[in-house]
This record gives C-alpha cells, sequence and structure tokens, in this order.
C-alpha cells in the first residue's frame, strides 16, 4: 500500500480538531429518548463535518462524506421543492465500519452536494446500529404524524441490536423516525418497532407509496428472501408476500428496491412500465464481494411475478453496491426516469484503500436515470446513464471526427478538477472480418507511466481469439498506489455491436471510473489508485480498419463540484445554518 | 509472454513431421461417403498422434492431448468392461480453434490414458465441422443398427455448416455415427441428420437412456433455452419441453447435461435422487468468458422443473467450461457417483497461452465424483471431489498435526512429476472472534519467486475486515509466465466454516491447480504459467490463533500418468493397435 503525502491530510486532522474541540461535548439536552442524536459521541451536532475535497483520490463529480467511512446511501428521495436527500451510512468516529448513523447531504442538481448535519443517529450505539433503510414523504398525513403538514418525511430503517463484544447477533427490528422539517432533524417514532423480529438477518427496508397504500420491500438476507409488507398508515405493517431463492443467491441477499421503471423497446417506443426488483449481494458475488442484480417483472401492490427466472446484473465491475432509488419520482411524476446512487466500493478492501490517508473513505457513484429496454439476443437489460451531467461539463479538450491516426492522447493535466468525461462512437463495423480488431483507452499517470486501461475487441468471425465474444475489458493493475489480495485488477463483458455500432463514454474522476457501454446497457464501475495522478487519456486503434469503419472520439474536463465550496482555508464546512 | 525453450518442442516437431511422413497421404479407401475420417486432412489416420509430455507446462495426471489444439469433452462414457471413453473437440492441424475432430483417449481409472486415433471427422472440413456431443450404448440394439450386438455405440453430435469465407453461419443439424467396435471406429449414419435445423445456434445434444426410451438434452444457445427431446431409438427425435432464462445467461449456453444425481442430507443420509441440469455458458460469464451453472430439480422424462429459480455454479475460478458427465454410470449402475470432467481452460485467452510452445494447448480437469447436498444457510449445493485420486498418489512428503509454527514449508523439487496434492484441515475455528485470523498456502518458484497463492480468512465477528465474508481467494499474479488481459488474476469465494471446521485440499499440476473446499462444496480451477517451475509450498497462518484452534497439513507427491507411457525418444505414442 502506497500512503499518501501527508500535508493535506495533517491539515485536515488539525482542523477537525479544532472543530471538535470549539463544539465541546454534547449539550445534555439531546438526552432526551426520542432524540435521534445519541448523547455519548464526541461529534459535532447540528452542524455538519467539514472536508477537505483537495486530496489526490477525492472524486471531484461525486459525493463522498466531508470526512470518515461512508457506505451505503439509504433513505433518499427527492422533496416537493426539487431537493435531492441523500442520506448514508456512516460511522462519524473513523475510517471503517462501526457506530452507523445516517449521515445527510442535499443538492439540487445531484452533483453540487451540502453536507449536512448527522440526520440519525442509533439510540444507543453501544447496543443498536441503525442501519439502511428508506424515507417517505406523508403528504397526506396518513401516520397521524404531521397534523399541520403536507410535507411530513418518514424514514423506516434497521435497528441492528449489537452484542457486548460488538458483534452483531440482532435482534433486527425496522423502526421509524419522521421529521417536520423536511428531512433534517428525525424524532424516533414512540411505539417502535413498527415490525419485530427476533432475527439478525431481516433488514433494509424499502418503502414506496402504490394506489392506496405503503409498500415495503425488505430482505431477509440468509434466507434470500424479500419479503413484501403492506400499510395503510406506515406504522402498522402486514407481510403480504415473499419473493425467495431468484438468480444469484451470494451468501446473503441486502437492500431490496422495487420500481416501477419505464420500458422503452428496441424500435425507441415507450410501453408499458416494468416493475423491477432489485437485490444487492454481499458478501458472495461472482467477482467475489458484492453485485447488484435485477428481475423485471409485474406487481400488483402485493406480489411481485418476475418475467423469467434470468438472473441479470447492473455492473460488471467490483465497485457497485447498494444501488438505492430515489424515493418520490418516477413514472407519473415530475421527474420520469427514476434516478439511483449506488456506494463505489466493495467490502473485500473498503475499509484499507488508501483514501484513508486523506481522511475519508468510500465515495457514490454518479446518479444514473434508468429506463428498462430489450436487447436482441439478449432480451431485458437495465439501461444506466448519468443524470444530467452537463451540470458539471467544462471544457471541451479534444473532438475528433473518423479518427485516421493509431493513436490520440489526450492530456488533460490543466484541468483542475483532474476529471474528465470521454466518449468514442464506432460506427462501421462489419458484420464478419477475419481479423479481430480493436480499441484501446488508457488513463495515464505521466510521471509514473501507471495506467487503467479500457480495451474493446470487435469484428473477426465467430469462434476467433475469443470464442465468438466481443468483450469489454477493464484493467487497472497498472495502478499502483493500492494492492490488495481481493483487489481485483481485470473485468470483462461481453458486449455486442449492434447494427455495426458501438459506443463507450464515461467519467474517469481522481480514484473513480465508471464506464457506460453503449449507451448505458452495460456499465463497468472501478475504483483505482495511482500513486501519482491520471494526466493522459490515450486512444489507440489496430491497423488497418476495414473501410467504412469510423471512429469519433471526444473528451471534456469536468469542473468540480466542490472546488468552489472551499473557505479560505480549504476545506467545505456544508450547511452550518440546520440546527437540531 | 514468455517464451518457452525451445528444445523439447523442436525435437517434438521433428518426431512428427516423420510420422506424418510414414503414414502418407491419406488411402483412398477412406473417401467413403460414410467413413469418418476425412480424405483431405494430412494427419495419421488410424494411429495416435505421439505426445512429449515432459514438458515444463504439461500436466501430469491430468489428460491433455498428445499435440495440438483441444477443447470440450464431449461424448463420454463408461463401456461395460470398465474402460473410460474420453472423446474431445480437437483441431489435429494446429495450435488454436479449428477444423473440429473428435480426439480419443481410454482409460481404465481416469489419470492413466492411452491416446487412441481420432475418432470421429467432419465429412468435409472445409464446409463442416464436428462439434460437441454424446455416446451411449445401445445396449438392446433399440437403433437397428446393431444386430447382433449389445454393445454398439452411437454418438449424437452438432454437425455444423461452415460459410466460405471460414465463419460458422449454419446451419447446426443433429447427426449420428456408430461404432461397431466399442467406439474406435465410426460411421456416419446415412440418414443424416437426425434433427434437422436451419439454425447457427442449435448445439451440443447431450442422449442418455430414461427408462423406456431415449432423451436428448441440447442447447439453442442464443435463445438461452435448453431443448428436451425423446426418442425410442436414437434415430427419430420429437420435441419435449424447452426450460428457459433460468439463471445466469451469458451470451450464449452451451452443453447441456441432464444429471440423475444422488443426494446426501445435511446429516449425511441418501436420499431420493436429485436431477440436475447443467448448463455451460461461454461468452458471457460473470469472471469473463465461461461458468458452469446447474439446476437441481425433478424430471419425468419429458419435463425438466428445477427446484427454484436460483443461479448456481460450479467452479469460481476461470477455468473450468464444458463440464461433462460419463454416460453409463450413475445411480443403480456399477459406478453409483456421477463422474465429470471439463476443460480446463478459457475461451479468452485458450489461443494464447505458452503451452503451444511445447507443442500443445489445453488440458482437461481432473475426473471428480459428484452429488448433490444442502448446506446450512445456502441451501442445495453440488459437491465435487476428485475421483480416485489414489491412483496417482505417491510418497507423503510432510503430514503435520496441530501446527504451531507460523510458517510450514515443504519443498517438493525431488518429485518427478513435479505434481503434488496438499491439504489442510482447520477445526476449532471460534464462533466470534474480534481478530480476523487467516491461513496462506503460497506455491513458490524458488528461483524465481513467482507464486500462485491461496488465502482463507476466518473468524472475526461480523461485518470486521471483509464485511461479514469469510472469503477463500486464489491468486495467480505472481506467476510470470504469461500475461493477457482477459487473464484475471485474482478470484474469491465466500466460504464459512461449519461448525468450527474448515478445509480445503487440491491438485497443483505443473501449470494447473485445482482446490477443492471443505470437501468440495466448492472449487476454483485455474491455469498458471510460471518462467520456472514451482517447487515449494508454503504454509502460513496468523499469530496469536485462539486456544483450540488446530490446523493440520499435509502434502504428498504425485506420480506421472505420462512418464512411464514415454517411449525411449520421451514421446508417448498410445494406442497404435487399433486400425481403421
Amino acid at each position: 500500500m502506497k500512503l499518501m503525502p501527508g500535508g493535506r491530510a495533517a491539515s485536515l486532522f488539525a482542523a477537525l480538531h479544532f472543530t471538535v474541540g470549539c463544539l465541546g461535548s454534547t449539550p445534555s439536552s439531546l438526552l432526551s429518548a426520542t432524540k435521534t442524536t445519541p448523547a455519548d459521541l464526541n461529534y459535532p451536532s447540528g452542524t455538519p463535518f467539514p472536508g477537505d475535497y483537495g486530496g489526490q483520490y477525492r472524486p471531484q463529480v461525486h459525493y463522498s462524506a466531508p470526512q470518515n467511512f461512508m457506505s451505503d446511501p439509504n433513505g433518499i428521495f427527492r422533496d416537493a421543492s426539487g431537493t435531492w436527500h441523500l442520506y448514508y451510512q456512516y460511522n462519524p468516529l473513523g475510517l471503517s465500519f462501526g457506530n452507523q448513523h445516517w449521515g445527510h447531504a442535499t443538492s439540487k442538481d445531484l452533483y453540487h452536494w451540502a453536507s449536512q448535519p448527522i440526520a440519525l443517529g442509533p439510540p444507543n450505539r453501544h447496543t443498536t446500529a441503525l442501519f439502511s433503510g428508506s424515507t417517505v414523504v406523508d403528504r397526506n398525513n396518513t401516520s397521524g404524524l404531521f397534523p399541520n403538514q403536507d410535507n411530513g418525511v418518514v424514514s423506516v430503517f434497521t435497528l441492528a441490536g449489537r452484542d457486548p463484544d460488538g458483534g452483531f447477533g440482532g435482534p433486527q427490528v425496522q423502526s421509524l423516525a419522521y421529521s417536520h422539517d423536511g428531512g433534517f432533524n428525525f424524532q424516533f417514532y414512540e411505539h417502535n418497532p413498527v415490525i419485530n423480529s427476533t432475527s439478525n438477518q431481516f433488514r433494509d427496508p424499502r418503502v414506496m407509496a402504490y394506489k392506496d397504500h405503503w409498500v415495503m420491500v425488505i430482505a431477509y438476507s440468509r434466507d434470500f428472501t424479500i419479503g413484501i409488507y403492506t400499510s395503510p398508515n406506515l406504522l402498522d405493517w402486514t407481510h403480504a408476500s415473499n419473493f425467495s431463492l431468484h438468480g444469484l443467491l451470494g451468501a446473503q441477499w441486502e437492500c431490496p428496491n422495487l420500481i416501477q421503471m419505464p420500458y422503452i423497446d428496441e424500435e425507441c417506443h415507450r410501453q408499458d412500465d416494468v416493475w423491477t426488483l432489485f437485490v444487492n449481494i454481499n458478501p458472495g458475488g461472482p467477482l467475489g464481494g458484492a453485485v447488484v442484480q435485477y428481475f423485471p417483472g409485474s406487481f400488483n401492490g402485493t406480489h411481485f411475478k418476475p418475467v423469467d427466472s434470468a438472473a441479470r446484473t447492473v455492473d460488471s465491475g467490483k465497485d457497485y453496491y447498494a444501488m438505492q432509488f430515489f424515493n418520490n419520482i418516477g413514472p407519473g411524476t415530475e421527474v420520469e426516469y427514476p434516478v439511483s446512487i449506488a456506494w463505489a466500493s466493495n467490502w473485500q478492501y473498503t475499509q484499507l484503500v488508501p483514501t484513508g490517508q486523506e481522511g475519508w473513505r468510500s465515495s457514490m457513484s454518479l446518479p444514473r436515470r434508468h429506463y428498462m429496454t430489450k436487447i436482441k439476443g439478449v432480451g431485458w437489460k437495465l439501461v444506466s446513464q448519468p443524470y444530467n451531467l452537463e451540470r458539471v461539463m467544462g471544457d471541451t479538450l479534444a473532438v475528433q471526427k473518423n479518427v485516421t491516426k493509431e493513436v490520440v492522447a489526450v492530456e488533460f493535466s490543466g484541468v483542475k478538477s483532474n476529471a474528465v468525461f470521454w466518449e468514442v462512437n464506432i460506427t462501421g463495423i462489419p458484420e464478419r472480418a477475419l481479423r479481430s480488431l480493436s480499441l484501446n483507452v488508457s488513463f495515464v499517470s505521466p510521471s509514473t507511466t501507471e495506467s487503467v486501461r479500457l480495451a474493446y475487441v470487435f469484428g473477426g468471425v465467430d469462434f476467433d481469439l475469443y470464442g465468438g465474444d466481443t468483450p469489454f475489458s477493464l484493467d487497472r493493475g497498472g495502478a499502483k498506489g493500492f494492492d490488495h489480495r481481493f483487489f481485483t485488477h481485470r473485468f470483462s463483458v461481453s458486449s455486442p455491436h449492434d447494427d455495426g455500432t458501438w459506443s463507450a463514454s464515461g467519467v474517469l474522476d481522481r480514484s473513480l471510473l465508471e464506464v457506460f457501454i453503449h449507451g448505458g446497457i452495460e456499465t463497468v464501475t472501478s475504483t483505482f489508485f495511482t500513486q501519482e495522478p491520471v494526466a493522459v487519456v490515450l486512444f489507440s486503434l489496430s491497423p488497418d480498419l476495414p473501410k467504412g469503419l469510423s471512429v469519433d472520439l471526444r473528451v471534456v474536463g469536468l469542473n468540480s463540484a466542490w472546488d468552489n465550496q472551499a473557505s479560505h482555508d480549504g476545506l467545505v464546512y456544508g450547511n452550518r445554518t440546520i440546527k437540531g
């Protein structure tokens, strides 16, 4: 493991020490039983953590918590004013898993985030942990908790019992907290839990409105079962059905999401929506650790029925987990297409990655917009695309139509964010070609020649060099800033071209690379850790391309979403106007 | 890519040239329309290829073809005399895919193989390829092809149409050949095909006896469908049902096997057999390229019904494909437990691996014996164990009970085969431990310190360093004899310990490592290519193991199955007594 230079990290820790010192210990007024900020933690209350977003590994167009350890997004929703609320599993006390709270951030565009004070904490961190869950707006006051409001916010989550030795022996019960100020300050519901249990494998409730009632999907993790519950009021829940043993099992199921998904067919016509159940697996995914799978199907308010028994996965990298969909959007709302955010890391190494030297660990994925489609020869496919990336698009660094050179190098050391968007479009790929042809896209650290490499092999007769495959591959093994036995280097996914065309685009953001293949029918999300920053992208094509084959490419600098939030001391302080 | 020293390869090619020269061109008597040896190939007829089994990469207890390119085992069966017949996809003319024939080898114990003359070739290699299929003994002469025999052999296979440019545009039709001499010499059935088709994605028929009729399972490859056909006589086939869109789809399905599998429950009691459908996927497996999945279920002679919709895979490495089961064995026969052999390679790089410098490419897996079981918290699991490995077990190199040292090194450069069996048994693993504990098993080339590393992390509270996982991992990245973007280095699989015990064993055979975890409930099969031979195995344990935890280990040299078959010139000539 390559340690980071200590300069920025050292100044960050100094600043933090000062901040914590200023706030002193938690006021005793917060000790009330229904208050959701625990009394025994020595961290700031009513104000966000400050963060140094200047580190070499710190993503500039992705959300990461100001400091300490972040994992799953949870309870994410969009409010009536158009503000996106991102909550997340958070350890305010350290750089690895523990002391689960719900961190909080808000944004108007999903790129520029204001970190908020911690929204929710466990009643007692020694005996409980506040695991994942979901948030809804109880517009019609079905719960009775919001007599004079149409914007009451309810979060339903798992309170996980802890053992004296620090384990998580359970029970895991489903509990509720509510907020009268739109999701900033919460109090626990006094009759918790709303779903009791003795199990230690029952968690991650995801609640949504369905016609005249509320629906919850929740994981019986080691039974490989998603329970479906209904409620008229968010408080009283009735078990309605189970969905079990479909697709990949792994070692446990977590974080289900059931989403009404627009369906756009192969001819680009909008068809009836398709309900799609998402199931997150960790550990036990085929690549090691995490994977997200989905099941298109139908839902009648109580039962989910998949279209078939196939296992389909969202992303073919190793750093895409706990994919969550924002509540309050989707078909029939202001934001027609579902939007998700996932955790861009993997439990197999997330607590070891060198961003710890910068005082933070884990980033979220880009916000992604989705619909379902069908692809020739493959059938149902989830499409994933970056959501309104133009909000952070900066200067165009290169545009080349019909590239004729074998190598195109684009240098971007002048891009202050050190983050770029890139895309490649290929047309005129012959249906049959006796040779395999290839495109390589390499991101290189010029001083160390470290690299992250993408490659696509196209053309070639069936059963040629790769056994009839047209694979896209990612290799992060050329980045030398981190190594670990579970830090797999090489990933690939079959990616057939379509009527002679193929495309890929993506965002490279300091230590995170997200690739969207052919309009997002496949994605590959991968962290990487170079010793020195990447500052060049090299496109290379195999020689002697067939006549009629054309390659267009573009590279655009991205504007940091954090840089202009920084104070004179270099720190981003977030929203300090909300008080508990 | 590291090229091998040319010495042995050069002498091999010289020998081949001489052999081919001796035999001259194919006699014109072989040009008959029903003869299964093509007329236009300049390779030995009626005699096997000789092979040099002395190369650094050449496995010593696994089958590999004497020379040239081998892929899927197919048509494998055991005859009434107890001889195991292994046929395989074979290119007799080169070191990469092409010119598909059925190579042939026989064995009495599945380790000591006699290479046989090529059994089957396409009628015309320019217009057809002889793809995979299966072989049965038509004991009761249901076909009418064997009036005076109870040992007539029938092979059913795909004849794949080729295009003038060398592609495989189809059609793929199912055809039949039969043998009066027990599977050595075949002739084509004169009314081929037995199942006609216009598709180029319809292949790999696997036939078996079921009560009063024959059953075929066959892949509609890009429809992700297994067709089930029935026949009274092997000649006339009726479509009975389809099994579609279950589990992983990948880019295509191939090589189905439907097997009556003994079921031994968690208490080690034999229960009713479970019919299990195996589906091989390539390309498009989650690790890139190939994967084998299976579906336990029930079968009534026409329809297969899985127990659930889960996707389960056989092996967690990247070099395990086209898993085939021997016909004529299984419950109710002399050999009670089904036995399989798979192809230990991956289309993503199989045509590039450095064994080509030794004149051959690809090895089979070990023969494996199987049954189904159920595992706590996971459910149905296929168990895979090496079949009668004692046939090649040699001298014990190390036995240690209750290892107390942190490192145990076992050197095996004196083992002539350079192949070893090893095992580790751990007992007394505490249910909860605050620290993660680890076992590492590293195979090392002493001169270059290249390595292939295995690791198991056990103990630790839930959600500790690896997110509650107890992963087993394999890393072949320390072997420096081959590199390629698809040659993934690192694999892992969740492997919970069971009542405080955990075990692993395996065979390291020059360029192939097969690992059987905890009695074979997980396996990891991986090729590897070191520059210099591996000759040391290092076991290392994390320090300060909990009280009561005990580790036993054993290393045994393996006896080469090929060494004593070699003639004075170093070549293995196989069975030269069978004539066409």
